[in-house]
């Protein structure tokens, strides 16, 4: 059986969370969310980002949490911007435009947006009314390319955002990884006070299921809970997130499992570098883009699986490497072990 | 801590369900409902249908089911003619207006449809193109009275469908106490000959979450996967799905746990009738509305959480009871003790 | 060639109209709505209803300004609430569910809705966040029934709205018609006061094609041109409604023109009751449902066109006749004539 | 008063068409399109593209058109593919999208569509089904930067998406213009036999509103007519888009007035380019683009409104002109002596 870096979400989850699933399995609880581990979960959500004041909802899956965020805040002729990289562009089947809106693609080379790169959009979006209105921007972090936000560069695009009537929804499907990558130097708290919405994902981080979406504007507060349930997103048993996401903040989990998964991609990363391999992006976090032979492939093709992502030339490509909370020391020693035999 | 009759997804699952997680939760597997787990209780769905044509699909929750299934079914213009008790009609926040589509409401006595409910609804809509096109009858079984369709009653609003031009799609919610419920003639097998699309739901029977979409119609079939993913509905980690409908439908896990609540709710559906009380509707699921008094009412409540659904004077009101697969004989003992105590 | 009583749009528009276009015909002006034409239309209107803040917007037809109006006004898991005689239910394919919004219908006598009619619907709809939030009601006047709302009747609806934070929406397709019947106390001033929104139908008072949306309050002002771009109801001549409304408003031609539309109908219907002729509704606007034997619809069938409403028993059944701007005493006497005759 | 060349729709319709509204003005006819002008314009245009079997629909606008049509033959999960400059990606304020569907953009130099530029986004939505799918190839012809396709570029094109099971789509709001330049040799049958719609724009070639709308796939021709209603688009007075198409359909006008608009450009082209004067596009129609000083641009703005398209340098800017079927040889005579002066 081959180890498999393909993606985040291979295995099941964190053993903590099955062990309490077992343990309140049969205890009576509200349904819709009203459990009592889902309201903990959203307690403990709300003291770890320091805002007493922000709305705490739990979804299955980013694609849903990106759907309902975005729907429920533009209004039927507003769009949202996105970095041409961006999830919401190119792998969730239009879910976006489904609900009604547009999404406007903006180029960027590491998946990354300044207000240098919205600037230009919003100037030519002013033929009222014969155009759609820029209303929301959408960013990633860690990115679709495992490249992060630093503190400097999230504040100013959050007050660029504020002076352009913008809002600032943070997907956060690998929020953890773009928080503990080695080079950030922003923190869950900022995040929640630069952000009008953002969400902590969990299925890519050691859960089976689930977003924790967190609406800091308090404009886009009232009544959001119609919309989860008008897109199907409610469950009856809402313990199963609830749950989770009280495992996941415990201790922070959460933060720890990220970490996890970003040291065993930066190992892979310096034993590719020591090796002189270069990079298709410079990334810090589970996600690595190495530029190594397709003989070297064949090779490590035999023990693992991984995504052949870019032919960089006729003897070149750039593979994918993705780690998880749960990749092991073993798996990357071997994988190292080839890289240094082979190179 | 009160005993809750207030509804069949207050526990968590079934422990043979949390076994297998546990089982399988390290191995490695595909993601998006490509896991082995899924493909093998895909197939032993199809197996227990006994029509290897149809396509299954697993999802997370009975409105999500809905609204993908009737979405993906109907052109712009065709709109669902539904029970005015149907769950699509009051209970989704308007899921399936969401998606672009009326629903044409029939009231009806026990919360079934019969063609000559129907027949004078198509008569009503055929001003084209001023009107939208009925063309897709939705009903549930059970209903969300608890009623059920005996076979001959679906074998004649299939026909007429079919005659029609209407497609049949069966809300499975609690299709598993539907089909052993004591009176029921019906089987799983023609409920999948019967119908285009019907769904045979988990969360309501014994798992955390979960409802299996099963596609009869080939006309229905193609793409249908492109729908699961737009709505936000296709989850990273599909295994969650499959690993339950595997546990599900081994060895008719999955009706033992239905029939297991339809008994323990006869059980004080007999204790009722034998002190001579009254029923709102006749049901045989695991759903009953006895009139009782308020002050029995008030005693009752002094042990167990129900609701109150309906005032009928000024001295009774009907009280909804619903039981479970986990519902236990001491719970429904001592609710019979209070009644035969009290009446 | 019969003359048709079937509606109010089977002729062409007031001659002053056509005038006009060929008068103005070959200047150019500004595209989509910034003429000269549409711009004084506008301020006509403002000044008619002596609210100089009210926003002014021309399109083609009633469905357009109904779905543009609605879909503009309700978020996602909003609905509005109609008379389940409303043109909105019955005649427009769904055109408001196709922008995401449900309707919940109300049984009415008269096409009219009362606070006591919608009071139960809003008790009804208090499970959150499971059932669509009402938000907005829409009413007629006249309605499709013919009928009409009294002062007091909208006074009391207005206050009931703004009591319980519901928008009130008048289609106006008939407003000419409901505001000169014989029986109304209401004024053009007093509706602009008393509704959030309300439309003035040219189509079937005499113009080409053309409803103007007056938006009364603020809050549904703000960017509402691009609703009606995006909708496709921006024409690029946009001098084609200007024109005609200027031509409409100029000596309240739009209302004279109404007016004698109902004082066609007028004249038949005393003709009936002095006859002892029985109606369906009892209405005083340019709509009547005279109850009358099949004999004498045979015999009017020869010579006039018109709609069999409802069949009432073996004999009789009642019929509807509607009158236009354009509906001339010789085709009014002539009928009259034949009843005069046959009864 | 200054004469413009800012658009096409700057003046009223043609006479004849204001003449034959006067003529019928008072015929009492059946409403919603099935009057009888509306059902001889639609068999004139059948024969006229010598396809008797296509559907032809009539709508205001050109949005309008290009969302009913659009949104009539996707299903949810598929998408249209666009040259950027394509009018529904950026001048319809999102109202394809707001139908629930992407639109892909495809940069081009010239606003043209070949298989060579579709190829690689097939190539690019292959993971299935995280992404849209393509279905529906959008073209306009003459474009938006006033090129057309010649028959082989159609034949091409049209070939290709039947091998690839993409719809064809043509945008004619400039069909005239598109057909009747110099250096076309395409032809309006060839335009119906090669595409699956395509409409006929009125509203820019001498209507007052006005597009036809071509079915020639049959496929598509089933209950079209409630996507018209359902989208507000359905005239009560369908006798005023009949009327019109009539008449411009009566000894080619409609060919003849576009034919003149081109003839005026091309006037106006050639006195700039004897003057050596370059253009932004290589253009035969009505819309010009030539690149001129700022100071010529002050003098001609003097007699002249015309808007200035795009900066080339600190000294050169490119602007647009568009002439009418009602640019008169007066005002391009003027605009040619201007230039000779100052050139």
């Amino acid at each position: 059986m081959k180890f498999s870096f393909k993606n985040d979400y291979s295995e099941g989850c964190h053993p903590n969370i099955l062990q309490a699933l077992l343990q309140y399995n049969l205890d009576q609880q509200a349904g819709y969310g009203d459990d009592e581990y889902s309201l903990k979960a959203k307690e403990l959500i709300k003291a770890r980002i320091n805002k007493k004041d922000s709305d705490v909802y739990f979804v299955s899956g980013g694609t849903q949490a990106n759907l309902i965020v975005i729907s429920s805040i533009l209004k039927p002729y507003q769009c949202a911007i996105s970095a041409s990289t961006g999830h919401i562009l190119n792998n969730e089947t239009g879910a976006i435009e489904a609900t009604g809106h547009k999404i406007l693609s903006i180029e960027t080379e590491d998946g990354k947006l300044r207000p240098s790169d919205i600037i230009p959009v919003l100037e030519n979006h002013k033929n009222v009314p014969h155009q759609v209105m820029p209303k929301l921007v959408y960013i990633s972090n860690s990115t679709e390319l495992g490249t992060i936000y630093k503190a400097k560069e999230l504040e100013e695009l959050s007050e660029f955002c504020k002076q352009n009537r913008l809002y600032l929804f943070m997907d956060g499907a690998r929020l953890g990884h773009g928080l503990t990558s080695e080079i950030s130097d922003l923190t869950l708290e900022r995040v929640a006070e630069l952000t009008d919405v953002f969400y902590l994902g969990g299925t890519k981080n050691g859960a089976l299921i689930g977003e924790a979406i967190v609406i800091n504007n308090p404009d886009l507060q009232e009544d959001f809970g119609f919309n989860i349930k008008q897109k199907g997103a409610l469950l009856a048993k809402g313990r199963l997130l609830g749950i989770q996401f009280l495992e996941l903040m415990k201790n922070d989990l959460y933060f720890d499992l990220a970490k996890h998964a970003n040291q065993q991609a930066m190992k892979i990363k310096n034993a590719l570098q020591n090796k002189g391999v270069n990079f298709l992006a410079d990334t810090y976090t589970n996600q690595i883009f190495p530029i190594v032979t397709n003989k070297l492939i064949e090779v490590l093709s035999e023990s693992f699986e991984f995504y052949v992502w870019k032919k960089i030339d006729e003897e070149f490509s750039a593979i994918r490497l993705i780690t998880s909370w749960n990749t092991s020391d073993d798996a990357v020693n071997r994988f190292i072990e080839i890289i240094r035999k082979e190179l």
